[in-house]
């Protein structure tokens, strides 16, 4: 039975109280946000190392941070290097993206480690096997791919990434409207170019009932992901991108009847002004399950400061609904991150998910900022560092910006604005 | 004759010329927006170096970098590296905030140097001065404070932060309504703090029309401070700074009324759902002046990341109406920034204006982005470094992260999801 059969059934688990105890919200809220699909608990009856958590409308929006070998960098020990980090900087979820050597035993070794939910994009090693076996990634079979979908799921991977919507129907709307990047989803490619070399419909669609099943089993959430995202803002919020959407909400609705948990991806490149059009669209499309985006990245200019174009994105993606952000970080466009690329990654996504929340009126979120403020008016730095998103960052600042061991920060000195009002107005008294 | 002047004079200056070169405007339209003071062109008589340009309604967004020693970092030669910095980057212009030793020196050196718009708030100098003279901050005169005002005019100070709307009103509308962090301008907390102590009215108020007398002979842009801005979230929007901003849209007719170039500061630390209010309030309050915003930074609990936090509410800012985005740099809230924490400053800075200008429909604003997403079609990683918005950084990291000199990226290596779809839809040869 799935967290989605249970909550359904009036049953409140350890995973939904677990979750809950992070939340401003009580065990029988997570319960209710489940039964209606608007929660999900992502939590593989096999992630025994898993502490879980809640995502989706009503909960604090959560950030994912993204991992894994490549060819180019394929030593297992930095990424779990990176995993510590990631739990470290504080992200909510991880997902491990390893496509270099020994997928199998680098997935295995960060399920055991990781508290946090892990996600995989199991088409990854699909193809990558085949590579090895075939010799080519496209006589990859149908069948492969559902035993790698398995093997993960049976592993205790607790969501993976699924690209069901990238139909025929959908290749054959983006072949009609031109678009300046095609594809940028590395599984919507790989699922495109199959399709069309085999001329046959995606299996993950075709046998989308039988993935279910795997789903069910493990209680694996599916994560329907958007292969047909925008890889840059000219083709954002266009004719393919919204038909694989369409897909992606009958998708929803029939998990949800088997029972399984869905989360729904999105873009990715989207200009400032179309971000709570294409949240509300899926918000809509998809009935209100969780929304999780890569990005979006406000601008296609900023290569090397794409933490912050994600950011600005991200920010006004959760405030219009989203729930789940995807992080981006520095490296992206231009290779694979290091341990400081994913530590920036993460920070920057938390401060556009809590910047969200405070928009959002989420119980509690502002309570973070006040506390701050009430530290900075007292000039006491031991809270301001405590308080600080990234502790060690903050201090390792103030300590290399004030030679001279200064109540105030070196930028006012002696003219700090905070001390000359405090004593005119007799307020520093009153401060905390 | 100030610019404001001239083009109501129906005069098309070389000044106008000049900065609509930088823009997709005509002279004749920076000559009308002049007239109607939705645009400034600061440029003073005496700034012999400057390369003027032009901000408000229906230009690009503009960017301010600040820069000035400080008592625990008096370094004039960092200064102008700073300011090298500045202009390397893309700023459009920038503000000498030098409380230091040899202020005077400092600011000439500044102007000798630098092509951009460059501003100061001159009671910080009034203020040191006093320190030094008198012993007392608290001792400055209002004549020592137009002194310094008339020597920064001559100078050849294009705009200068004057907190004009910090009146006794205001103060006691502050004291009655209780905030967390009360002042955290320093021009707003020095002139409160004399004000109570002297038991006076604030001078520049007072006295305005003497000021305005000082910014036409020179051509000072006035930039009317807001030192009752948010020092955080809490304190947003609230009634001391909104007091503040009724007493500003006066000021800005009584400058329109003298032919005096005007615009207007504002917040601060705000949450994101208060931005957009912020700015069409200042837009009506202030009939269309423009409008130049610090930050606004969305989250209180980030320092070491506030480049980040105000690039978020900087680009929300932008797209609502806001014409000049004042950089804040990671080392905000800790100490003062560094070459480093500049650059870092300005490029968030840019991000969010340029996110904003695409928003807004500015006329070939997502030209550049449309090249970039070509360049990465093509994998042309000539292109893609030069039309990055900082090349030097993006050259950086694809060397630092590409050790096997691959056409891809090394985050996908081989499974380059734009090679496999090109490959697939036969669009490799159609694209750029």
């Amino acid at each position: 039975m799935t967290q989605l059969i249970k909550a359904r059934a009036g049953i409140i688990t350890p995973e939904m109280v677990a979750a809950a105890k992070k939340e401003a919200i009580s065990p029988e809220q997570v319960r209710q946000g489940l039964a209606a699909g608007t929660l999900v608990v992502p939590a593989n009856i096999n992630h025994s190392a898993l502490e879980p958590c809640v995502i989706g409308t009503g909960t604090r929006t959560k950030v994912n941070a993204n991992i894994g070998t490549s060819t180019d960098f394929p030593d297992q020990e930095a990424e779990l290097e990176k995993l510590r980090q990631v739990v470290a900087a504080g992200a909510d979820a991880v997902m491990d993206l390893s496509t270099g050597p020994s997928i199998t035993a680098t997935r295995r070794r960060i399920l055991v480690a990781s508290p946090l939910p892990v996600g995989t994009v199991p088409i990854y090693q699909a193809i990558a096997d085949a590579n090895a076996r075939y010799g080519a990634m496209v006589q990859v079979t149908a069948d492969d791919l559902f035993a790698v979908i398995e093997e993960h799921a049976a592993d205790g991977i607790d969501f993976i990434t699924v690209h069901c919507g990238v139909t025929r129907q959908v290749v054959d709307v983006l072949r009609k409207r031109r678009r300046v990047t095609d594809i940028v989803s590395r599984g919507g490619a790989f699922l495109t170019g199959w399709m069309l070399h085999h001329d046959c419909e995606n299996p993950l669609y075709e046998r989308y009932d039988q993935l279910l099943e795997i789903a069910l089993k493990y209680d694996v959430t599916l994560s329907l992901g958007d292969g047909l995202r925008p890889g840059c803002l000219a083709d954002a919020t266009d004719g393919p991108q919204i038909q694989e959407l369409l897909i992606l909400g009958e998708l929803v609705e029939r998990a949800w009847a088997r029972g399984v948990q869905v989360m729904v991806e999105g873009p990715g490149h989207v200009p400032l002004h179309q971000i709570r059009a294409n949240v509300e669209l899926q918000k809509s499309i998809c009935k209100g399950a969780p929304f999780y985006v890569l990005g979006p990245l406000v601008t296609d200019v900023a290569p090397g400061y794409d933490q912050i174009t994600s950011a600005i994105g991200g920010a006004l993606a959760a405030w219009a609904g989203a729930d789940f952000l995807c992080y981006v970080t520095p490296a992206e466009h231009l290779g694979l991150p290091d341990a400081q690329d994913v530590r920036e990654g993460i920070i920057a996504s938390r401060i556009a998910a809590h910047a969200a929340d405070i928009a959002k009126g989420l119980a509690g979120a502002l309570d973070w900022d006040l506390k701050m403020a009430k530290a900075r008016k007292a000039m006491d730095w031991d809270a301001q560092i405590n308080l600080a998103i990234d502790p060690g960052h903050a201090a390792k600042l103030r300590k290399e910006k004030n030679p001279d061991h200064r109540k105030e920060c070196s930028m006012c000195g002696e003219f700090c604005a905070m001390k000359v009002v405090s004593e005119a107005l007799g307020t520093d008294r009153e401060c905390c």
